[in-house]
């Protein structure tokens, strides 16, 4: 079978979280744009949406203007990661930790997670989930671990190596792709030449290609043991530990 | 099919990482315990490790005994855990982190992610992880994603809710399953009526079934885009990003 | 000395981080007017800001009016928290994690650090800080450390046990103050009760009391060695590691 | 006044908890001297521990030869603990965490919460902590919070800027001190000539100081909010909150 074809037919949405709006420079999205065209090139249609460009409410509500809010794109935007096998989610690292704007994210992924596929299981089942973060020093396995850790826990599944990202020297320093740096020109963009980031950004890119193409192949998770319908009517799926009794 | 044979074959290797050796009672045993009998109700193959009671050194090396140290039985742990399909890591939660034990069983798998199987890629690929843990107050997903975090760095799959436990309510009090707490008996073991953590407990184990299942049967991750034995001798799989060159 | 008169002539400032907008109940507001009505009681000058009532824009400059945003309060709001001796956060916490309003709080007082006061130091030295976090289940101390992190890196001195909250039983459950859960009138308010939320709430107030008045009678902290100025213009206190050399 | 003696009567003690026992080179070692050798300069006297060198049991209780263990130096570790105003821990990084030894060392920490000193307050109150932290690739924000956040939990005052570290560009590199890297000698021992590490070492080391002699001089913390003991006795500083009653 031709490879390039293996992949056609999923769908992945990348999310970027920076704090800057367009059409400022956001570093997070140079390196997304890597993951984004690989996946492109294996023929996965990927949308882009940078997340501070739109009128998204806070709060922990499917839709906010029901809560007060005059205005809340999020119904729009959770459309298109229902519509989605893969969800990257971008995020620029601040004092270690993911931006405002992807907690945020994550407030209102959460906030969806009372609602059910038709197997009864949460409704993000079945999909995949990664992360792509940039910093100039610090805290891209922390950051990871936040992102990675809510998106498993309302139904995404992680593959192995699923996070990238480039991070520099501690201290101040150029952020990803940066030419140049206190006023002298770099002899590269930062970070572009850096080998680890390339290679994870390739590793995760075909992790989550191949867990969702997988997953795609199963529909999904079987509904044993999982489906949140079956369990609060009473489905123990002919088990009850004798402890519990 | 008859449900019970579909996850016949499966092996599944659960490490108790309490501080305390046998033969002690560990709360977090007792619902790991629970988990296992679920799988074992499934036909699967389950092994328990309560790592405290043995010898494993300290160390970032596959074996402590070729660096100073007089004994090591961490290589037959690790014999353990490669010949199983799935790995359950259990810790108690002290001061809102896992235990000593368990961060040392991160380090010396960590130390084996040198190490490729057949098709090039780290050594865990086609492996599930999950974590149960007990605390009497606070910190099961602060814990959680570190364990999960450090298992899909190094090779292993997340299926969704791969985590599961018992937190009482903040402050000082009983521990999963005492029967007394401050010298009055309870009127059932502190947590096993937990809706939640009976429920989730459930949800992983499935999740973890249903996910190594999958994998077992695709005979892991094809090695397109993540093997690191091809990745090293220069493979990009016929693709270069732009930016990069 | 009449031991209410010592903290007369501290003020303090408490900015509530809930994701929910005037005149919607905050549960973590109930337990910050706890510690607030304590410090007035020892006379101490109280101010509350609920920050997602305001109009604060998102980025990392002290102005984001001139980054192209149209409005911004933040400019107002720090020059509340730079007249004070005492900075308390309080957040909700979500998927064991502080609010995206807290964060962006830390994000823009970290665009603050470039400042200095009169000896060369961060401008928040001489300063304290504490926190307030509710939740309904899960998450207190790996919150508590994001936010006193953040604060101590930025200038913030941090007393001993500087966090308090409430935490129910793992699990879906009712809020701090709640009445009622699932239909049924609680026989007194989720949380009201808990000894440790109550000892804790009281220590964490008068910890911030003490090393705050401590601070203000030696008018904050000596330059010897943590002026940044003076670093930046070679000083470097008598002394050059040899190692260093 | 002479600066050199300022600091003159102060007692600090660095515990590096390395996983390498001795002679085997530490790198965490070589950042920790810079800060010891300041102090010394300062006319402190500083005390070394290689928390691996010791046969400290694994545990929470003050003394495990209670427990079953045959042998635990730890009671002579806290000894010198207690005889100290500043503690600093030091810790490699190792897969973004700290080493199981330092949460070896905080789980036996912890486990003298339960003492108090002669006011009634937990036996920590009035010392003073920090870290320093390498690795060579990232964590030093999140392992830091970590360690921080245990030392004033348990009753250490934490002064501004208590943390420091180097971590190298993300991906494999050099250590902290290393003069060569796969195979090839470097101009420089890795790290030394950070300007953040150098600025933020000797920040954190003076600013330890200069809060550990404000407390000697203030002989620690009043008792009025914080007694452990008092609060026992049913002392609540005469306030009950009006919520609360």
């Amino acid at each position: 079978m031709d490879k390039k074809s293996t992949f056609e037919g999923l769908k992945a949405v990348y999310i970027n979280c920076t704090l800057k709006k367009s059409p400022e420079v956001s570093h997070t999205a140079k390196l997304m744009r890597v993951s984004e065209a690989r996946m492109r090139h294996e023929g996965v249609n990927v949308e882009r949406i940078r997340l501070i460009d739109y009128k998204v409410a806070t709060g922990v509500y499917p839709d906010m203007t029901e809560h007060g809010w005059d205005q809340d794109d999020w119904p729009e935007i959770v459309k298109r990661i229902r519509a989605a096998d893969i969800l990257v989610i971008g995020s620029p690292i601040w004092l270690g930790e993911k931006s405002s704007v992807a907690q945020k994210l994550i407030e209102r992924l959460y906030a969806m997670s009372g609602e059910t596929n038709e197997k009864g299981q949460y409704s993000f089942y079945g999909k995949v989930g990664g992360c792509i973060l940039t910093g100039n020093e610090d805290g891209l396995k922390s950051t990871a671990k936040n992102i990675l850790y809510a998106l498993q826990h309302i139904g995404f599944s992680i593959p192995p190596q699923a996070d990238c990202g480039w991070l520099g020297e501690v201290g101040p320093g150029p952020s990803y792709g940066d030419i140049e740096w206190e006023g002298e020109r770099l002899s590269e963009p930062a970070g572009f030449a850096n080998e680890f980031t390339k290679r994870n950004s390739t590793f995760m890119t075909y992790n989550l290609l191949h867990l969702a193409q997988m997953l795609k192949e199963q529909q999904g998770y079987p509904s044993k043991g999982n489906s949140a319908s079956d369990w609060d009517q009473g489905e123990r799926w002919a088990f009850e530990n004798p402890e519990y009794r």
